[in-house]
C-alpha cells in the first residue's frame, strides 16, 4: 500500500472530501493540517516556508510515495479512481467530472459572498446575494435537483456514492454554516435529504463526528 | 465506433481542444456550430430552443451514441482517455487534470479582461490588467515555465501530447489575439516554443489551417 500524505490547512475546505475518501476506503493517510491563513495576503511562517516547495504554491497537495499531486479535484479524482468511487463506466466518470466542474463554476460567486460577509457591510452582502451569489446558487440547485429527481439510487451519478457526492454534500454544509442554506425550507428538501444520505454512510458519519469542525 | 456529435458555438472557445482531439485520433465527429451569442444575456432563437435540452443549460455538449456529456473539461478528459491522450499512468493523468484545473483558476480573471476590453473603457482595462488579470497570468506563466523547464519531451506531462497541452496552447493563441501575449518577448519564449511544438503536430497543423478562426 502506498504512503499517502495530504497537506492542507486546518479547515474542511478543499481537502475534506479527500479525507472522507480515505475513510470510506479504509486507507490510512497522514493528515497534515497547517494553521489557517487569516487572508490570502497574510501567510503564516509555516506556510511561507512550505509554499515554494509545493508544485503550484497552493494547498491541498497529496503526496503519494514521495510524488506530489496538486489541485483538489485532481487529487479527488485520483483517489476516487484508486478506491472505486469515481463512477463505474467512462460515461459515469465523465458525469462525476461534469458535476464537480459545474460546482467549481459556482466557487467564484461563493467566494464573493464569503468576502462580503467578512467585510461586514450589510449593503455589500445584500448586493452580492442579489446579483452574483443568488443567481449562481439558483442555477446550481436547479441542476442538482433535476439530477436527484431522476436518480434511482439517491446519489448524483450511478448506483453508489462517488467523490462528486462528497463534494456537493460538503458544500451544502458550508452554505448552511454561512447562513445561505436553510435546511428547514421545503424547496431545499431534496438537497437536505441528499446530504443526509451521504452523511449517513457509516464511515462518513464516524469521520464527521470526529473531525475538527470549521465554517468552510 | 460510436457516433460522436459535439455541439458548441461557432468559436474556438471551450470546444476547440475537443475538435483537435478528434483530429489527432483520426475519429470522425459531427461538428455542430451555433451562431455565437452577442452576450450571455442575448441568446439567439437557435440557442434558446436548444438550451433547455442540454444537461446544464450550457455548451459545449458531447453526444456519444445518444448520451450527453456536459462541461468542457469532462468532455476533454473523456475523449483524451478514450483516444490515449490523457497521460500514461494514474499519476500522469492526475497531473494533466491538475494543469487544466490550474488553467481554469485563471479563467475568471481572463473573462474580466475580455469584458473590460468589450466595454472599451481604457481606465477599466488598465485596472483589470494591473489588479486581477496581470497577477493571475504571471502566476500561471511561472508555473507553466517551471514545468516546461523540467520537461524532457517539451510537453507538459510525460513524453507525449495530452489534452492539457491542447488546452494551454489554445489559450496562448487566445491571449495573443486579445493583445496580452507578445510572441516576440524573450520572457514568453518557452511558452511560444511550446505552442509551436503543439501546433506543429501534423494533425493539429492541418486542423488549425482549415478551421473557422475566431478571437476566442
Amino acid at each position: 500500500m502506498p504512503q499517502y500524505k495530504l497537506t492542507y490547512f486546518n479547515l474542511r475546505g478543499w481537502a475534506e472530501p479527500a479525507r472522507q475518501l480515505f475513510k470510506l476506503a479504509h486507507v490510512d493517510f497522514e493528515d497534515v493540517r497547517l494553521e489557517p491563513l487569516k487572508s490570502v495576503e497574510n501567510g503564516t511562517p509555516e506556510w511561507e516556508a512550505l509554499k515554494p516547495k509545493t508544485p503550484f504554491g497552493q494547498l491541498p497537495v497529496l503526496n503519494v510515495d514521495g510524488f506530489d499531486i496538486p489541485q483538489s479535484a485532481a487529487i479527488l479524482r485520483y483517489l476516487g479512481r484508486k478506491f472505486g468511487y469515481a463512477g463505474k463506466t467512462p460515461e459515469e466518470e465523465a458525469w462525476v467530472d461534469a458535476m464537480v466542474d459545474q460546482f467549481k463554476d459556482f466557487v467564484t460567486p461563493l467566494r464573493q459572498l464569503i468576502m462580503a460577509q467578512r467585510g461586514g457591510n450589510a449593503e455589500e452582502i445584500e448586493k452580492v446575494q442579489r446579483e452574483t451569489f443568488g443567481p449562481a446558487r439558483d442555477n446550481l440547485f436547479k441542476i442538482l435537483n433535476g439530477i436527484l429527481e431522476k436518480s434511482k439510487s439517491g446519489f448524483l451519478v450511478g448506483d453508489g456514492v462517488t467523490w462528486a457526492d462528497l463534494v456537493i454534500a460538503d458544500i451544502i454544509t458550508t452554505m448552511e454554516k454561512l447562513g445561505v442554506f436553510d435546511v428547514t425550507s421545503a424547496e431545499n428538501k431534496k438537497l437536505t435529504d441528499f446530504r443526509e444520505k451521504v452523511n449517513s454512510i457509516p464511515e462518513i458519519k464516524e469521520h464527521n463526528e470526529q473531525r475538527p469542525d470549521s465554517v468552510v
